[in-house]
């Protein structure tokens, strides 16, 4: 385990090697938050939920971080609110360093003690967090580059598979299904209590809708016709002023969008990504089909390819049968996001090795358009 | 049918019986319309999707009707944006129920004549579309009203029934159940698709909570304890000081709420009503139970006394397998709503009798508090 | 002075004659106040500063409407917030009425008791106050009729003058000057403090600027061209997306503008009206001239007509040397709003007869374009 | 006039200092700049006003520069619009040097080749505009700094003098006085026209209020009693939650303020500052006193020791009689400004030595206090 750690709070700093200092600070939107508060927050989790906890003589690093870099743990205390993170100067980037250096070494000097399970536990929970913190800071890092005027690379790296092949409709018949986590591996709280569901007879793509597709739909007027939205979708859209999936542009006629290599034209081959639910649904009724449940996904995965994008589902982001949150702070993790979210499935080119499984329970907000997502349609 | 018909007109207007002109035309809030609104939009309705559509020699009653009184739907063209309601003192209200009652001739000619059973279908449609109007008239009025400083009385009507019984839980058993709309009947395209569920061991009160379990939770701190809320529903109580349900004030120590016989004592034993889901929802996590899920409460439904109050569901709003909406505007009336709003159940002492039933799902927002709701609890 | 009395509280009440009792309660903008509002806040104003302080056994008409119908007197306890004034349906108009005479008759029956000259000089405020209203509701009640879809008619009043003679300079010479009241009729604090100030050679024109003028400014794209705007000012036409006066409209390629008699082709020959500080300003440097000091105005004014509109003047809101205000709640009356806000002078047509005077300082904020303002040029 | 130049652009990055690379890039309020920003933004003003202009065979830098180093010049081009200043990551600040020799050797290069009086104008206004920014770089690396929650120094730099001697009034006898920029040396557009001002009596304080006396203020309740304040300040102080002037914080009882040294304990003997022009209103109010006109302020400077703070006075930002913009983008420096802004005189320990003359019109809102700003009274 210490070595699964360790691999983990390397790559987390491998993700930095083409960040500039200045690149650290800025939080691009409220979404978003700055590398530099990733890099300290997935350090002070480490401090405030192991090292403070079960090292004993351990010496906290600074008192203020807890502050600094605490996120939504009403139950640790009041912390930075979310939209002034990118206000944060100080602590330097180069003390954040030093701060993640002297975790890491309490980290394994405590666990060459032999923990008990509990403790490795929360370990393990800690090393999925940090790994979900690294899939949310190429996100965000893509964020900040793709506003920079100059469209700066990043280099060459978290790249879908550009693919040739036919799309199929894969058939699954009807029945009683088990859903939720049931193996002994790690899994978050929000995947427990399997249970059985009832599905229907469906069909489901095994691929995901490719961008020629999605550009089909932009020039058929989809942007323009409320018939395929939802009201909120529409109004979203408009305010926005939304015609085509985040990071692209119409540059003299042609299409182009921001990937971390820096401005491209859009290759017709690859996976749409960067679109809202919203979107996801309005191309599903245009085409006449529609988005597959959560359930649908998990239940047909095996038939199919997944993993390099997450896909949007037309299922809520709702408690499973039997769900109880942990108590204390780590109770906060997921149980009280569980409203006006939308479920992914799957995973994406930006995930952690390791990091997905089938019945692993993504959300985000129907109108977020920043992470790596797609679209797979069902009927 | 006629007779139907025009029973509903009738009680449109009934329930404007203790209105003063001046309380026609105000919007007490950006979810409430006013009183001449619903007057001219439920009748615009009949105009504009049964008159001008299948009537020969229909003169529509005025042109601008359809702009100003027009809802949401897209399709029939521009409308008066839902905020800007308020600011309408022309047409008067006198000649809103000129316009009411030249529309309900026209009607009653063209229903002399024998439509088909399409246009049947339409006027169905248009009776429960009046009858919903109804409801929310009661709840606006409730609102406009509440929202005087001179709390004014509206007079002896949709009042809870008081009770003295002990709730009890009871058991249903796991097991394939059939869900949604069969009969004969009308219904909405939202309840439409008759489905099976799996559904596991479940058991589900008797009644619903009263004002007086509600206290204790206030009392014991349940609006100042993070743990029992969702991240959103603590950051809409924070925001919005919310402490108790709505109407309700407590003055010089004791709790007071706004009911439409005027200001009064909260009576204990009387259901608690007007709470959002995020309230419903923290109470639950106090009470170490659990709302019950759309399905939950369909199934176990004839087992105990409803129609009281709305009761939220711990459901999303979300298609059933095989919904399809209609084609132009009253496809508009449901699917488009399918996003970030929660399923109520039952029916409350404001729905038009004979407009429930068991498989209705009605909807809305987890922030809206002004609707006539309550709490069951499930585990 | 009963005779004065009786007469401004006659005029009010004419003036709402054409109105119908919807009219009445709506607040269509947040600068604007519902008619009833009015109708009873001048009421009001009888009853707190005369009656309950100095008419012996006078009994308050309702506890309540201190607290419904004070303005922004802080000194006199809690008022309600002006964007919520268009919410209060009740007290009924009928029941302001009867308040209004209750007070009225109140009041004749005090000044018939021959009250002191202290007492006598807040009546002549409170009928100052009372005329400033009036003024104030016909800018009101134009603005709640102008946003009618339908633009109702009020009658033929309060039109400005139609012209033909050509505009001339007129020149003034250098010099002291005295600037303020000084005679012994009434006028507000924020006259006093007559003054010497010394002005330059100007000259000014005899005549306000005309509609014919203004469009061949708004034809030469001055709204397009940010060079004649101050910085604020070009935000706010873009950010309101303004290409012309207020309630104008441009209706198949030509210009029409609503006017109290309903919506009419603009008239060349009128001098424009319904402009904002901002649009003043950047006419006159499209014209290469500029607007005048109120110092200018107020020294010429004996030489041109005016009292057709306001004019808007280069001078911001400011005391005069020794001004000093009043002690209690009549000092709110003006001092606490000499910031941000621009001097008119003169008067219009809604001004009541009698009303205005040359050192009269009228103001608003320089985005304001409701009231009955123009603009006249000098250099 | 090359020593002059080079001078200002070394102290211009001498005043950085003190920064680490993370300060470089945030905005931490929407009237704050990034440091990094004011480097680039001054000299793009020399490369876009002279250089690009003048210089033959001069190739630009950067072409992407002006678009994201550009203000408000409208006539240059789209700008950065300012709230996202704060997102440029890129350039990298080791770039914008880069980039600040490049354009400073330009300069000493075509300076030397004996430029046109007109150029040298602009050269001075350059010199000038590069002063003014040093200033700004100051207030706003003092709010950086001060909203880190770490309270970072900056070193020993920028500290008003500590006074002990007692204030007394100077009196000015009445007058016609010469308003106005007369001599050879520079000075800003806003400045020019030369003018008679007829001034009454006054007197006018030798001293600026300390913290002493502001601090009776705060304690006497000046910040809750709406008499002392403007209608529009009484807001902002409520809406913004403000007690006391911007950097003070109340820590057990005492009041200690965030200087550039760090936080410290209230000094009582030095000149209160970091307060807006609405709270150096209501504490003139609160003595029975008032502030200076900017004439008055002018016409008694020589009478009285200034330099430390600028001053507030009563007078709004106008055109003097007889201003004119200049043609072109250098026309927007000042004059479209002139609306809803205040006068402050005078000058700061931020302010560059030799760039203060008693003609100085420096202007901002009334609402900001993150400027070097103070109190002196008049009457």
């Amino acid at each position: 385990m210490i070595n699964r750690f360790l691999k983990v709070r390397e790559q987390t700093e491998f993700l930095c090697k083409p960040l500039i200092v200045e690149d650290y600070s800025v939080q691009a939107s409220e979404f978003v938050s700055p590398p530099k508060w990733h890099l300290a927050h997935v350090t002070w989790f480490w401090e405030e939920f192991v090292l403070t906890k079960y090292a004993k003589d351990y010496s906290v690093y600074d008192e203020d971080f807890s502050f600094l870099f605490n996120s939504y743990y009403n139950n640790v205390g009041k912390r930075v609110l979310r939209p002034s993170r990118g206000l944060m100067t100080r602590p330097s980037v180069a003390e954040v360093y030093k701060y993640r250096k002297y975790v890491t070494e309490a980290m394994v000097t405590f666990m060459s003690e032999k923990p008990s399970k509990e403790i490795l536990d929360v370990i393990e929970i800690g090393i999925n967090h940090e790994e979900q913190h690294q899939e949310l800071f190429v996100y965000d890092i893509k964020y900040i580059l793709g506003n920079q005027p100059t469209f700066p690379s990043y280099g060459p790296a978290f790249e879908t598979v550009i693919e040739n092949q036919t799309a199929e409709f894969i058939k699954i018949k009807e029945g009683i299904y088990s859903i939720g986590h049931q193996s002994d591996g790690f899994c978050f709280d929000n995947e427990l209590g399997n249970h059985k569901v009832y599905v229907g007879d469906f069909e489901i793509s095994n691929k995901l809708v490719t961008n020629a597709e999605y550009l089909e739909f932009i020039e058929a007027g989809g942007y323009q016709d409320f018939n395929y939205w939802h009201d909120e979708g529409w109004s979203f859209i408009n305010e926005n002023k939304i015609e085509a999936p985040l990071h692209w542009y119409k540059i003299e006629g042609d299409w182009f969008h921001y990937t971390l290599n820096g401005l491209e034209r859009v290759n017709l081959n690859q996976a749409v990504m960067h679109i809202s639910f919203y979107e996801a649904f309005a191309f599903s009724q245009w085409k006449g089909l529609r988005l597959p449940t959560e359930f649908e996904w998990e239940i047909a995965s095996d038939k199919f390819d997944w993993g390099q994008l997450w896909e949007w589902t037309n299922s809520a982001y709702l408690a499973y049968p039997g769900f109880s949150k942990s108590a204390g702070a780590l109770g906060e993790y997921n149980g009280k996001f569980m409203i006006n979210q939308m479920i992914l499935r799957g995973g994406s080119v930006a995930t952690p090795v390791g990091h997905t499984r089938k019945t692993y329970r993504n959300f985000f907000h129907p109108n977020l358009r920043w992470q790596f997502n797609g679209i797979r349609l069902a009927k």
